[in-house]
């Protein structure tokens, strides 16, 4: 099987003893990590793809586990207004409106984002149009869970969306018989559950039922705002976390996003039941609020880091997550030394692959494991100079340091160049697709400066 | 004279009516500019240099109201550690130890990473070797307002900081009759108080008497941390802001940077005396506390973006400043409508102009201001697509879609290349320097994962 050999880089393993190589290489064959570190000379072929990476960095790539990849063409339809709006006006009318093809073209935008900005694996929110989703990331080289947006009840809901807690599971279990485990096991599928809004409790007692028979995960938006925390008292009379809690779906193939309002209490119940989760700090800020982070980290809770999807945050870039992940809760707390540098990177990696149930194949760089990276380079004006190399990624660095990016073995971006897929044809047609979307779902924005013309 | 005409773009002008020409041209004549909007092919000379800006925008250059040029050596110093370390342990012995070729090549990596984002103004915050910044700003060909850091008392400060008053002052009028008003204007000087915890009355109001006869600025640290809330208070009898206030220093001319902690009293004096205010928000969250931005707004106070210098915050990028300015009083006071893309705007250009008196000059794009401008490419797969271009610019755009800019009908970069001097020579003699300035201060950073070599 081919080989490639990365040699001579500053290579941050994120194994358990987080060994970082100063001089060291990592060693791939297929799509299979063979060695990490020094690599000895006997077990490198004749034939290895030589790549020199002196002076630059080498780590596992970064793994996003909350994103709607077909949310992409919807970027900028949404900034600024209220959250009923928001989510009735702009995002419902928009996804509801999308076709197959242009929810292909989305997820492929998304992903080329994501992949520039170092993101390796990605956890789908919870997309419409399921199967091309899974098309447009089989294409794209990257690894993915994917999910598909369930809901069977709620409000104002688009008539086109609608369904009974049957169809709901019936059509995610043929979807998990297409999509699991496929491509070389770079494509999984979890069960979705959308918000407790639009989610009954008998939908969600048999989707943890089938989760746990399929050995899959559940993907859902929890504790969200203060509205959905007030509706579940009044309607299903506990809290969102609480009520989860009752109807037996706190487990730990449960991964919750956002997690902005929760009690103590609730924070212990997702602590001692293993529930994973995905902080989003660009929409927290954005749109939701501040989760307590710093808390569920010290109560050893498994947090992530996600993007969300387009219209919410509106950088699908997890360099700039990582950023904010460490300012937010420095500024929030006023404890300058909280989420330090070293803890965000493992946030979007190690801690990450764990919150997927994937950690056993992915997440650091380890003799054995799927051959997921990114080579850093940090000869910029932004990132110069360097004192602390590790902090520097996080605090200083942007997307654009982020030179090339190899997901289960294979090359994805070299350069800056993606080599799976045309990026600037999709640039053009995803503009196209978009504003063709958006007329047909009727969203009109306002012009915020007087427009001469 | 030379004219450049910028032909058929979208061209925000910020004017008065915030008019966006859709199809617009900017001609610029030597340093000024001619005509925006529609260009009449008379007003053009035959030997125009003509620029296709189709597909682009073009801007009013963002104005960076508090960043500290010599700090940008120290970048990475000072992350995750406390406030009395980050000041006494990090800044202060790095700052002290600076030579004045040290602080020229800080100024010069600061400068280039300040343009490729778009900034073609700085109020440089109150460094060492002015002189040496000075050169920096000078030959880079950004438009700056200098000053130094000023400092008669306090605990703790390197021997050779310490001076009179009267030396302070002295020092300070020196370098305004050096400095102010040359360059073609693009360079002036004021006064710098450094903090109220290192300034004594006496020098705040000979500071004020001086800069009023000289009809110069002066920008000061305030109101940062509550710990110098507590100090003035128990050391002068009031808070901050109260204090200056008492003091006479609270006036038209005085340029406040962070304003974090402060009463609705003081913000109401603030308003009064119409003080302007440099907002941080990189440096807020990372080591000071959120201030009451939306507030001050509301109120009608003059508030602008600055990034504060590289160990406080550590990107020296104003798109992202602008960026998280919107986000952070977003997720903050729970109002998703608050300090909307277009405010963003106004603090980076327009109002930016008038908290550094210079709103006759620059901050918008209008006939018979100085060619103070960028070119923006939104075509990038992160800013793809765009449906509301004012908000994409704020939320979705990152540094690099920043193409060209020009100061004072200088080009100072074209399709991201620096044109004044040469980046690729900086970073190195930055990394090299600062290496040495950060072992001739003692200061040793501990490595965080464990370092196999």
């Amino acid at each position: 099987m081919k080989q490639t050999l990365l040699k001579n880089g500053y290579i941050i393993s994120m194994n358990a003893n987080r060994e970082v190589f100063v001089h060291g290489d990592v060693l791939i064959e297929g799509n299979t990590i063979k060695a990490v570190g020094h690599v000895t000379k006997d077990s490198i072929h004749a034939d290895a793809d030589v790549v020199d990476v002196t002076g630059k960095m080498v780590m596992p790539g970064l793994i996003n586990t909350h994103v709607h990849l077909s949310q992409q063409l919807g970027r900028g339809i949404a900034d600024d207004v209220d959250l009923l709006t928001w989510l009735r006006k702009r995002i419902w009318p928009y996804e509801s409106s999308m076709t197959e093809e242009e929810a292909y073209i989305s997820a492929l935008a998304c992903s080329i984002e994501l992949i520039k900005s170092g993101v390796t694996t990605l956890a789908e929110a919870g997309g419409h149009h399921v199967d091309a989703l899974g098309k447009a990331v089989k294409e794209v080289g990257l690894r993915a869970i994917l999910s598909r947006s369930t809901m069977d009840m709620g409000e104002g809901l688009p008539l086109n969306w609608q369904e009974t807690t049957n169809e709901a599971l019936k059509k995610q279990e043929t979807l998990i018989e297409k999509w699991h485990h496929t491509s070389d096991e770079r494509i999984k599928m979890w069960f979705g559950l959308r918000t407790i809004f639009n989610c009954s409790d008998d939908l969600i007692r048999q989707t943890k039922q089938l989760a746990d028979q399929y050995g899959v995960g559940i993907h859902m938006h929890a504790a969200e705002i203060m509205d959905e925390i007030r509706y579940t008292k009044e309607q299903r009379g506990a809290s969102t976390i609480e009520h989860l809690h009752k109807l037996g779906l706190l487990d730990e193939n449960l991964l919750t996003a956002h997690m902005v309002w929760l009690t103590d209490r609730e924070m212990d119940l997702v602590m001692l039941h293993n529930v994973k989760v995905s902080h989003n700090p660009g929409a927290a800020m954005k749109v939701l609020g501040f989760a307590r982070i710093p808390e569920m980290l010290e109560k050893g809770i498994d947090v992530s880091i996600g993007t969300d999807g387009a219209p919410a945050n509106n950088r699908m870039d997890m360099m700039d997550e990582m950023y904010v992940t460490s300012l937010l809760h420095k500024g929030r707390t006023l404890d300058t030394t909280t989420v330090p540098a070293e803890q965000v990177l493992e946030m979007a990696t190690v801690k990450a692959a764990k919150c997927l149930l994937w950690d056993r194949e992915i997440g650091s760089l380890e003799q054995g494991k799927r051959a997921d990276l990114i080579i850093i380079n940090p000869k910029q004006i932004g990132s110069f100079p360097m004192h602390d190399p590790i902090a520097n990624i996080v605090y200083s660095m942007h997307a654009s340091n982020v030179e090339s990016s190899m997901c289960n073995g294979q090359w994805l971006m070299k350069d800056r160049n993606i080599l799976t897929v045309n990026e600037n044809e999709i640039i053009e047609t995803a503009q196209q697709l978009a504003e063709g979307v958006v007329k047909r779902a009727g969203i009109h924005l306002k012009e915020r400066f007087l427009h001469v013309r």
